[in-house]
């Protein structure tokens, strides 16, 4: 029999974590056993829900302070047989924290899928080296920038900024995640002009870019509207996957006629994540099940920003992302208030196999955003061959950065 | 112009709650104003997030416990126009919890719609008056029960579950949310069946009777599903719309075709709900939310049962779900331990205008769950029209049942 194992942490008030972790095993499964007749027994044997691992831990002090009563803290692992639902994240999302995300203080914290049920899902199309190979640069983290302030703006300053931003040396530009469907900058214009400008760049300097126009709409509208995208020379998708749900983000990736790489953009998410006591961990949702659901390029906060996330938290992201599976791996994309003194902190964390992400830390730069892009790409070469300070002696524009920004 | 309007608890470190909220108004729109030159101004003033209320409040006990540095507690009410995002959840959700979901402790406690957003909304297909015609019954809440342990049995397991349930006289009856496409009772076989009971018992005793059927599977195959079932008989669905999208429901109840009531299921919720510090209010996402989104019935935990909520989150909920708006109203359904000596609370705490749901208290009765069903109808109208107490005098199952859990 396979099983899909689930990690949760509790901080149970009845201090029996053995107790608590059968009621959920059972409960979550066929409901009761202890008195069943034996021939419902044999029945029902293949579907009953097992007890992995109990384990006490130190409560936090964070922990103590929360809670008025006693609490024991504990990682409960439960072993839910494949047999008890279909193949779909919707599926297992449902058994495994579907009633007990109500049930009081507990979080999901990992999540094991058997060989089995991992390779029904499809995993990254592209991954790492599909998206190095569009892109052409394989030794190198990838820069990608944000376009600033769109909303009310129109397709020429939209035209301006891709430009900016692409000569100055980034590698993907994509769209800011609250830009949606509007009359001054249409979905299809981007997607146009994007594919324009992208050739244009590639002729004139031989190097290939990537633009990621947001995927918005109604769900059901999607696959046609992001077909007809590719058809029109989109080269990227972002879309905000957790506003919509995992199960679409799958859909897209495996449609064989939407055939760009998709990256997924965190909004919403940490309304699942961002208790210690309640819902989903980040290593799970941002980076199991985005990979397995079939994103390229994972969003998240890196831990250097204004907005930012513990460095466990990031370090269990791209770990789950890129660590050896069957499925391809996902590019880790730190964000937010990333500027280029940062560079040799991300390179250090998340290695060469990342994209740094900036907006304002490309267009707020003193010389403008081509200038901005360029720091960037200065900064990453100094740190990968001789050292950010170095190269700063022989970049005006990665000097005027680090000035401005702090190295 | 128009706007969104968007109520958050913040729990601000740097004690400027003005400060905060002007960040948010302006970031998640137009990103900058002080500095922009006039002409840029007038372009952008109609995409301007606005500050409409910041209200210091007393900090919780339970929040001073939380946090070890000191905060302070408040309420930010920001207006996002409307011409900002298309009328799509999805659109709604990334504008005003998209980032901001992951910038800290931060809560989105409430939205108002202004009403030619909330029209672009099927809300419930049906409503309460809507499922109250299809089952006749008019003057009291309604009764609903749950089969028990299906995962591992049969169809004929399940016909005899049916029959007993609805013959002991519960209005509704839905599948568990756990139960998936599976060989032993299939979709469509439970369609059938369910249809098939439903038509004998209509026929035998005149009285009219819903199946809810967990609609299931992979997001872009529901639609067809669904309308499938409904042709072979479906006559309600229940669909677990957290683990799949808003506007997956959204979409189910504009299709002409799937012309039954969806009940939506909270499983998952809890993973945005539960934390007072982060994520959404149960007011918002079970109770706005669903019901602009169509949903006809909604299921949350009753402040009773082993898995409750306060008493206030049910009231907010069912508030919500019920208040005089264009939309219909969707029936409130406290659910999770329900016994019958439950119901004068129940009825106290919603009205006649509920669906009192049961799953154990039913299949728990003594002498079984056709008894476990009447005991329930004898307690509601013993309720409505003499006591509790009175009723239980004349009904030897209502009595048993009181024996066996208490009133």
């Amino acid at each position: 029999m396979s099983y899909i194992t689930v990690t949760y942490r509790v901080f149970d008030q009845k201090h029996d974590l053995h107790k608590k972790a059968e009621s959920i095993a059972l409960g979550l499964t066929i409901g009761s056993w202890t008195h069943l007749p034996a021939l419902e027994k044999k029945q029902l044997q293949a579907h009953k829900g097992e007890v992995v691992e109990v384990v006490e831990e130190e409560s936090s002090e964070q922990t103590t302070r929360y809670f008025k009563d006693s609490r024991t803290t504990g990682r409960i692992k439960i072993a839910y047989p494949l047999a008890n639902f279909s193949n779909d994240l919707p599926a297992i999302l449902t058994t495994v924290f579907g009633k007990l995300s109500l049930d009081g203080e507990i979080k999901l914290i990992d999540i094991g899928f058997p060989p089995e049920l991992e390779q029904s899902f499809p995993g990254p199309v592209f991954g790492i080296d599909g998206v190095r190979e569009l892109v052409r640069v394989y030794d190198r983290p990838l820069v990608m920038s944000i376009f600033k302030g769109m909303i009310g703006k129109g397709t020429q300053e939209f035209s301006q900024q891709l430009s900016d931003q692409l000569l100055g040396g980034v590698d993907l530009v994509k769209d800011d995640e609250i830009l949606f469907e509007n009359p001054l900058s249409p979905f299809h214009q981007r997607v146009e002009i994007g594919s324009k400008i992208i050739r244009q760049i590639h002729e004139e300097t031989g190097e290939k870019k990537l633009y990621a126009v947001n995927l918005t709409g109604r769900t059901f509208e999607l696959k046609e509207k992001a077909k007809q995208a590719v058809e029109n020379g989109a080269t990227a998708l972002l879309f905000n996957v957790f506003a919509y749900g995992l199960d679409v983000l799958q859909a897209l990736a495996e449609d064989a006629e939407i055939h760009v790489p998709i990256m997924a953009h965190p909004a919403v998410s940490g309304a699942y994540t961002a208790s210690p006591f309640h819902g989903i961990s980040n290593r799970v949702l941002l980076g199991k099940l985005l990979r397995m659901a079939g994103a390229d390029l994972v969003l998240f906060p890196s831990p250097y920003g204004s907005v930012a996330l513990d460095k466990s938290e990031t370090d269990a992201i791209a770990y789950a992302l890129t660590e050896d599976r069957q499925l391809k791996k996902a590019f880790p994309v730190p964000s937010a208030g990333i500027h280029p003194g940062l560079t040799p902190k991300l390179i250090h964390d998340f290695g060469r196999d990342c994209v740094i992400n900036a907006g304002g830390g490309i267009h707020g730069h003193p010389s403008g955003a081509r200038s901005g892009a360029k720091a960037f790409r200065d900064a990453i070469d100094g740190v990968i061959h001789t050292s950010l300070a170095n190269a700063a002696k022989e970049s005006s524009e990665l000097n005027a950065a680090l000035e401005l920004w702090g190295s």
